[in-house]
């Protein structure tokens, strides 16, 4: 089955929990821009990304949003599965930033195989870890560094998950990553525009001096 | 034993996994002030607190302080054995708020039971879980919120933790704790007071009037 070789605890699992996972398995794909977890009870189960992109972010009540991480191939989502344990209480909201195909494991299949096997509940574990740690760095950035550095560090993970320096992005779009206004991306944007830093046009941002992007927002916290 | 008492898997533990904590725990008294654990490679091992009062914090490379969150009465810290997962890739530092009783299970000691018993497994994630949800409140607070209702949120936790109007703190570790600078707390502070919820004199603060900061900082993200 192709699932267990993306499943990376699948060979440290019993037959009957093999078998229970691959009988409840729900494959599917979905359209760049969909909306697959909306936090509170909301209960979807774990994602285990095939291929694609996903968006993990929080919501203010004013609409506001801040992406706290990305989720590439092979990668899974716990979030999406956060009622399985009681004492995640935060919402996180997960969006398809591509196209992505993925698993999901329904909460009420996991769960009971996590609570039996030592094994799996460490690999959770270490799921909870990564993301916490991915969150720390997060924190850290808004914590202790000002808005240039942030947009500069965001331009330079773009170009590398897209492996491409002209990004087509809007500054609507990176305000949602950052949580801030468009008005202030607008103005980092034009800052960063004057330094020779980038090049915009309509929709786009091209990156044109990644050296200086990386002496501003590169070593953001190393 | 005392530390059974306390320690909430004691009776999911075998005679041999309980015998190897009795043999490996430390018992340890720490006056306030005390720094317990500074991140990165220094790997202390599990605290779980008799009585007293930690406080889990981030440093800035410049020296800038903010406070995570507390730990009180049977709270465990888990942060301060982060060695023993390699996805945890933060640092976070431990201070002792307070005179604190407190045990250490050597990091050496809990992860191979860690590793064995399921129980002890979801035990360890569930503390984690809630650690990380402490952390996302911290992460709304900084992003949606702006100072004053930070520091009013504060006073009232202070004012609950300590069961007092009167606090006994100092701008600077106020600022500390938030994550600012302690001249924005003076601002801040004095902006209350002229509004009549504080009182301000050498050394401490007064909370004159709680139903006032309730409205200001009370209704904090909930």
């Amino acid at each position: 089955m192709e699932f267990a070789e993306y499943f990376p605890v699948w060979d440290h699992m019993t037959p009957q929990q093999q078998q229970a996972i691959s009988a409840g398995l729900v494959s599917r794909s979905v359209k760049k821009g969909t909306i697959l977890h909306s936090g509170g009870t909301d209960c979807t189960g774990l994602l285990l990304i095939k291929t694609g992109q996903l968006r993990a972010f929080i919501l203010s009540r004013e609409g506001r949003e801040v992406t706290l991480y990305r989720l590439f191939d092979r990668d899974i989502c716990l979030f999406s599965a956060s009622c399985m344990m009681r004492s995640i209480q935060f919402d996180v909201a997960i969006s398809a930033e591509k196209d992505t195909r993925l698993w999901i494991i329904p909460s009420d299949i996991y769960r009971p195989i996590m609570e039996r096997s030592a094994y799996v509940a460490n690999y959770t574990n270490e799921i909870m870890a990564s993301r916490f740690s991915e969150v720390m760095w997060l924190m850290e950035q808004v914590m202790w560094n000002s808005m240039d550095k942030r947009v500069a560090a965001f331009l330079l993970e773009e170009a590398s998950i897209e492996d491409a320096n002209r990004l087509r992005v809007t500054h609507e779009s990176i305000a949602n990553h950052l949580g801030t206004h468009r008005e202030v991306i607008t103005r980092m944007l034009r800052y960063l525009q004057n330094e020779g830093m980038v090049r915009l046009s309509r929709g786009t941002v091209e990156l044109t001096d990644r050296a200086k992007l990386e002496v501003l927002g590169g070593a953001v916290n190393i």
